[in-house]
C-alpha cells in the first residue's frame, strides 16, 4: 500500500503549523535521510517477522476532519502496521492545537470527526490505543524532567521552531508561544511514555525525532546507566510523496484545497472536476515536471492497486479528462467502504466513540502512571 | 517579626540558581517596587482582619538543609502567616533542582532535612499543605495550557532567565536547560493550581510573579471571560534586608558560608567566631557602610526582639567582640526550641515526616485534580 508524507499528520503530535523549513545542513540531513531510509527497509522486514517487538506512536492535531492527504500520508500506514500486529498508540494532540492559534474551535466536535475518520479507516480501538493529551497527566508530567535534558539552544536549532520564529518575526504580531517552542520535548514524552520504539515520520521531520532520541539517551545516561530505561526510537520513513490539493498546492485543511474523507460522492466528483492539470495532452508520469498530473496518478494508483506509471500508460493519449474520470471513480469506489462505516458509526450516536476514547485514555493513563512511577524511582524522587 | 529577603528561598519554587540580575528597566521596576510595597502594607492589614481570604503559595528547591538566611528570609514569615490563619501551600520543588545541575544529589535525604526544618520552625502540616512537585501530575499538566499563553520573547525578557543565559554563554559549556527557561510558567502553575492569591517575594522577583499574573489574566480573557477563573496573585513584599554569611557575602549553601538551622551550639559559636566584621572599634548600625556589622545586628535583633539600632546602641564601644558574643548567645538561645523540636522529630523516625508529606501530597492532588478538571472544561477539552 503506497504511503505518502503529509507534514500536518505524520509526526506524533503533528504540531507543525507551518511547512517545515529546510534543515540547517542539507548535506548532513540528506546523508541521515539516506541512512534512515536504509534503516526503514530493514525495519519493515523485521516488522513483518516480529510485529510484537514494535510499538508505534503517532497522531494528529485535532484541527478538523481528516482528508485524502491524511489517509494516503499516514492513516493507511497506521492501519497497515496495526493489521501486521504492531501495537499502535494514536494521540489526539489537543493541547498542540493552541501552539499557534488562540481559538481551538469546537474541540469536542473536531475530536469526534477525527475519531470517526480513524475508526472508519480501520483503526481498531480494541487493538490500538487512541487517546487525548489532555486526559493523561502522567504523560504530561514527563515534560518536566525531559525539559531538563535539552538546552534552549538545541530547541532553537529545531527547523520547525526556527521557521516559526522567522514567521512570527515577519508577522510582527504576538510571537511564538512557549508551547510551540517546547513541543519537540512534549513529543518526546508522547513517544517515550509508552516506550514507543517506532515513529512514522517524513524525512523533513527527522530533526524532531532526534530530540526524542537525545532525551532518551541522556535520561538513560544520567538515571539508568546500568540498564537503559527508554528506547531510542527509530524513524519509519514514509516514501516522500506529497499529496496535492485541488489547487496544486500541498493538501491541507487550512488551505481549503482538501478532499475530506467524509465528503459525499457528489462532492468527490466536484472536487476532482476542479483539480488542476496542465496543458499537455498525453498523460505521463513525471512528478518533477508535471506535479498535478503525477498527483492524480498517485491517488488513482493507490485506490486501484496499481502504480502511477502503469496508470499513466493506461490513460495515455486519452488525456486529463479521462484521467480525472478514472481517478474520480477510483476514489469514490475506494472510499465507499470507509464512508459506509463512517456513516454507520455516526448514526450509532456518540456513545461508541466516547467509549473507544475512554478505553484508550484509561489504557494510556495506566501506562503513563507506570512510566512516571519508574521515572520518579530512577530519579530518586520517592520520599 | 523581621523578615529578610533570601533569593534562594523566597520565590514559590525558588528556582533562582544565580543571583537575580538587575531588572531591565531600573526606573520602571523601582516604580513598580514602590507600588508593590504600598500594596503590601495594605495587604498586611487586610490579612490580619480577614486571614481566611488569602491563600499563600511559596516553597524551596530541596538543595540542602535550611540555614539562618532561610529562616529570617522566608520561613519565619510563612509561619507568621500560617499562625495568622492564612492558608499556606509550601512546595518542595524537586524538579527545579535539575534546572541548573545534572546531579540532584540524594533527594530523599535532602527533602527529609528540609521537612525537618519546616516542621521544627513551626509549619504545621495539619494547617499548611507541604508537597513535592513530582507527586502532583495535574499541577504539572497545567504547564501545557499555560505555555500557550506566553511567548518565547516574554520568557527571554525574564531577568533570571537573561542572567542565566549570559552565565551559560560565559561558561561556554552546556547552555541553559529548557526547564530553567520555562520555570516562570511552571511557577504560574504552582501558584494558580491552588488559586493562590498571595506570593511572598523579594523586590527583585517581581518580574517572575508578573508572568503568573499574565498567565492568569490571559487564561481568564480567553477561556473564562464571563467569570474570571484564576486570581491575579498579589506580591507580598518582604523588607529587602539580605542576610550575609560568615564571609560577608549573601548567605547561601552553595557558597559554604551558611549557618544551618540544624547546627549544634558549638558549631554556632564557631560560626560566629569566624564571621567577618570590620576595623572600626565602636558598633554602629550603618547597613550601607558597614554591611557585616549591620548583618550581625540584624540577626541579633531578630532573636532578641529588638531593633538593630537599639542593639548597636547597647553594644556601642564594647566593640565587635562583644557584639559577636551577644549575637551568638541570641542565636543559640533563639534557635534552642527549634533545634529541640528538630531533634525530637528526627529521633521519632521517618514515618511522621513521610505521613506529613503524604497528607500534603494528597491534599495538593485533590486540589490540582479539581483545577485541571475546571481548566479542561473551560478550554472545551471534554470529549
Amino acid at each position: 500500500m503506497p504511503v505518502s508524507t503529509m507534514p500536518e499528520a505524520t509526526m506524533p503530535t503533528s504540531a507543525t503549523p507551518h511547512e517545515p523549513s529546510s534543515p540547517t545542513t542539507p548535506g548532513s540531513t540528506t546523508r541521515s535521510a539516506a541512512a534512515a531510509r536504509e534503516r526503514t527497509a530493514v525495519l519493515e522486514s523485521q516488522i513483518v517477522q516480529r510485529p510484537g517487538d514494535y510499538r508505534v506512536l503517532t497522531g494528529d492535531r485535532p484541527t478538523g476532519a481528516l482528508h485524502l492527504g491524511h489517509l494516503l500520508g499516514t492513516v493507511a500506514n497506521r492501519v497497515r502496521l496495526q493489521d501486521l500486529g504492531v501495537e499502535v498508540f494514536l494521540i489526539v494532540a489537543d493541547y498542540q492545537v493552541i501552539t499557534d492559534r488562540d481559538d481551538a474551535g469546537d474541540l469536542p466536535a473536531t475530536v469526534r470527526e477525527v475519531l470517526l475518520d480513524y475508526l472508519a479507516a480501520g483503526l481498531d480501538p480494541e487493538r490500538s490505543t487512541v487517546f487525548t493529551h489532555s486526559a493523561v497527566p502522567a504523560l504530561n508530567q514527563l515534560l518536566l524532567p525531559f525539559l531538563s535534558l535539552v538546552t534552549v539552544a538545541e530547541l532553537e536549532r529545531n527547523p520547525t521552531v526556527k521557521a516559526e520564529a522567522a514567521a512570527a518575526a515577519e508577522r510582527g504580531g504576538r510571537g511564538m508561544s512557549g508551547l510551540l517552542f517546547t513541543y519537540p520535548v512534549h513529543q518526546a514524552a508522547d513517544i517515550l511514555f509508552c516506550h514507543g520504539n517506532l515513529v512514522p515520520v517524513g524525512v523533513d521531520q527527522l530533526p524532531h525525532l532526534e530530540i526524542t532520541r537525545t532525551v532518551a539517551r541522556r535520561f538513560n545516561q544520567r538515571y539508568a546507566a546500568a540498564q537503559p530505561y527508554f528506547p531510542e526510537p527509530d524513524a519509519l520513513i514514509a516514501p516522500s510523496t506529497t499529496i496535492l490539493g485541488a489547487d496544486g498546492r500541498r493538501m491541507s485543511k487550512s488551505r481549503g484545497n482538501a478532499l475530506e474523507l467524509r465528503a459525499s460522492d457528489d462532492e468527490t466528483v466536484a472536487y476532482f472536476k476542479r483539480a488542476r492539470t496542465d496543458s499537455d495532452r498525453a498523460i505521463t508520469y513525471e512528478p518533477e515536471r508535471r506535479p498535478e498530473i503525477a498527483n492524480l496518478l498517485q491517488i488513482g494508483a493507490y485506490f486501484t492497486g496499481t502504480t502511477p506509471q502503469a496508470l499513466a500508460d493506461e490513460v495515455g493519449s486519452a488525456g486529463a479528462g479521462r484521467l480525472k474520470a478514472v481517478v474520480t471513480e477510483a476514489v469514490v469506489e475506494g472510499l465507499r467502504p470507509l464512508r459506509a462505516r463512517r456513516a454507520e458509526l455516526a448514526s450509532a450516536g456518540p456513545r461508541h466513540l466516547a467509549e473507544a476514547l475512554a478505553r484508550g485514555n484509561a489504557r494510556a493513563n495506566a501506562i503513563a502512571d507506570r512510566t512516571l512511577d519508574d521515572v520518579r524511582d530512577l530519579m530518586g524522587m520517592r520520599y
